[in-house]
């Protein structure tokens, strides 16, 4: 960029920097717990003002759960970047364990702590003075659109917003987005996530018998447990291949770009080894191996249930046995198709006795490494962190950036107040006031020359 | 038997029935609830007391637990007849359930309702009644030697009496036993179980990581469930045998004389169907191939846990995961042996770090076929009830049959007051008078055979 706004963008954001952590500090003094039905709408009016206040377009959208709040600015070229934000909160508890009260904001050694300084009211207001910076810097205009979309049951995970967008491509029309939250590794250097895995959460179920049976009738009577084992086998070898039929038909291969990418990324063997204690990982997978894997997909049991559990025996046939799974999904599957596959594979191995019930999915969703939204995010975050970005072509979890990506039809990426260790959902969230500051940059940059991509 | 004696004995219990039943009443108001350590040494006085007053030599054996009563009385011959009781019961619990209190005793109905009515009391006094009847028919003087083994801690899984038998195979010197508990199935035949089949419980437990980690690393992260999920397959195929090495070595088949009795069992498939609801059976058996089953040993899972697994789903890979296994075993297999097979089949398939707990273990046990005291209580139960004798080789289940049966190299049969739906462990629990009095004929012509067998 032009080194004289950049001067200015950051004379500013230095200069104003106390005021825009006062006015964090005022959006999380208001509660917004989603999972608890606390404060939304009292939130959401808090954010629209500040959108409103700013010249902002603004409209509450009504979803079937908490309201969408939209605010559409104009800019000085024809595109537009998005920004997807929310106004809910993780709840604060336990409260015990916090150093100073969730809702009551507080800044001491350099930080701000309350809940949702950084998860995600600390990402939104940096937006926010990322626009007043830029529009300063120019006089008064934005040199691209800015559309904010700032949901309130993102902590409750996003039930409705894949429908939002669906239903509101028009009002929503735009070139590109910025994810609600980003930032740097815990060594300072800024990433970039392009994408994620999406996700198939399903409960497979079996019942056998009516009820529990004495386990000394084991020869004759049949066992759920065993029943849901081998269901559970006959979807996945010792080799972690799914057994499904067609299961791997839509992957996607990473390209070579991918493939740089990955090879690029830190070794993170000795941290997941620290973290976890895990003495091997998966397929005996180690180093830069660990990176490469997250494009294959998953099938993870995430909990298995049967039969008696307590202290000592109980000389039982369970008559039920469930277990939870989800299949992580990379580009380009499908979790409804990957859910009807796995019906035909039960039926066909013999498993029609065992239930499938659908809990949740998301969509895998990938930015191309070669979308020029990549390369100004990547230059940019190098020009304020003075570090080289790192590049993540898919992150392993899941979230909903398909939900804009694919019915918009844009590029999807990241950059925030994160620094990967804010206790995000947990006792004493913050937020790094220098972070902050960091990320208001970036995004004034990326604003910069989004216009001109 | 002669028919003077039986019908002498059959008057004098007839005319007695409603003493005995007052001194079934009596024990049973005595609460005796060892899994609560309620009212023990005072039920266990009380039970010497009636051994006492007719002549037995009465000790109080302690054991790491609640003390063994053992009466013995010298007989006109040499030989002896153990009988196996216990005087501690079940919880009452839930007390709502009963329509009369547990531990007050009442005639209703033709049957008297206690907690411990049944199990194990009324067969306690039965075997006393047959014993005073068989002494008046006799002038006083019984024609073999009884020797009465009451232990408190049956409801509890018998812990301390294999030790305790081995401890005393002088004082327990003796030709034979009959078992705490017998009787009639629900149609009214006598059975005579001739078995019972041994048990090894244990606990496999893996852990892969310190911590539950996020679902978005399974590409890298071990699962504890998939890892133990595979430990258990390793253990027994589709076709249910089981793959330990070594496991079926000690299996004795069924002798000719066990497939006779298996063949002259009753089909008890619609039983089962109308019992547990269970479509189809293991490995598709029904009709009569239930029934010889039972020689099969089996491999149970009792229970299942790793994860999550509350309602939803958690987006988590479990770092632990446990189930609870029983191993049915047969004649010869050894627990011991079993155990150190497992271990051994474990660490062969790579499962080293799979941990395996001993929880508990009896030794399976059967008297032969052609014992004569399997004669003697078979015909004796025929002419009691008026109909043929069930002859059950193996039970399903286990019980500490072999505690005594091994060591002291005696025989040990079924023979009581029970008909199969006496809510025995349930509120209501009760014993009928006239399965009572049967069962109080019954073992008094035992007692008139078994001198001279």
């Amino acid at each position: 960029m032009n080194t004289e706004p950049a001067r200015e963008i950051d004379a500013f954001l230095s200069e104003r920097l106390d005021g825009y952590i006062d006015e964090t500090a005022r959006l999380c003094a208001q509660p917004s717990v989603s999972a608890q039905g606390i404060g939304l709408s009292e939130c959401a009016d808090i954010v629209a003002g500040l959108l409103d206040q700013r010249g902002f377009a603004v409209q509450h959208v009504p979803t079937a759960g908490a309201p969408v709040v939209v605010g559409r600015l104009q800019g000085g070229s024809q595109r537009t970047l998005l920004f997807y934000n929310h106004y809910d909160v993780q709840p604060p508890e336990p409260l015990e364990l916090w150093t100073s009260p969730p809702f009551e904001p507080v800044v001491r050694d350099g930080a701000l702590y309350a809940r949702g300084a950084k998860d995600d009211k600390g990402e939104f207001v940096a937006r926010l003075a990322a626009v007043d910076a830029v529009r300063s810097a120019h006089g008064g205009t934005l040199p691209c659109g800015v559309l904010f979309v700032v949901e309130g049951e993102e902590e409750i995970g996003s039930p409705h917003i894949a429908r939002f967008v669906q239903e509101h491509k028009d009002l929503l029309a735009c070139h590109g987005a910025v994810w609600e939250e980003g930032g740097t590794d815990a060594e300072g250097r800024p990433q970039v996530s392009l994408g994620r895995r999406g996700i198939l959460e399903v409960e497979l179920t079996v019942e056998t018998m009516r009820v529990d049976a004495h386990s000394g009738q084991a020869d004759v009577l049949p066992s759920a447990a065993w029943r849901l084992l081998r269901a559970l086998a006959s979807l996945k070898g010792p080799d972690e291949r799914i057994r499904i039929p067609g299961f791997y038909d839509a992957v996607l291969p990473p390209s070579p770009g991918d493939v740089a990418m990955l090879e690029a990324l830190p070794d993170y063997e000795p941290h997941l080894r620290a973290t976890y204690g895990a003495r091997e990982f998966v397929l005996g997978r180690s180093g830069r191996a660990l990176n490469h894997a997250v494009f294959e997909p998953t099938c993870n049991i995430q909990g298995l249930t049967s039969g008696y559990q307590g202290p000592g025996a109980k000389t039982i046939i369970p008559a039920r046995a469930a277990a939870k799974l989800d299949f992580r999904l990379v580009p380009d599957q499908d979790p409804d198709d990957v859910f009807a596959r796995l019906r035909y594979h039960l039926d066909a191995e013999g498993f029609a006795d065992v239930e499938a019930a659908w809990i949740g999915a998301m969509w895998p969703s990938k930015v191309p490494v070669d979308d020029p939204l990549v390369a100004l995010t990547a230059r940019t975050g190098e020009e304020v962190y003075g570090l080289p970005s790192l590049l993540l072509p898919l992150g392993g979890g899941s979230s909903p950036f398909y939900a804009f990506a694919r019915p918009l039809g844009i590029p999807v990426v990241t950059a925030g107040v994160g620094y990967g260790r804010n206790r995000t959902h947990a006792p004493d969230e913050h937020v790094r006031l220098n972070d902050f500051l960091n990320a208001a940059r970036h995004i004034a940059r990326i604003l910069e020359g989004f216009g001109d991509l």
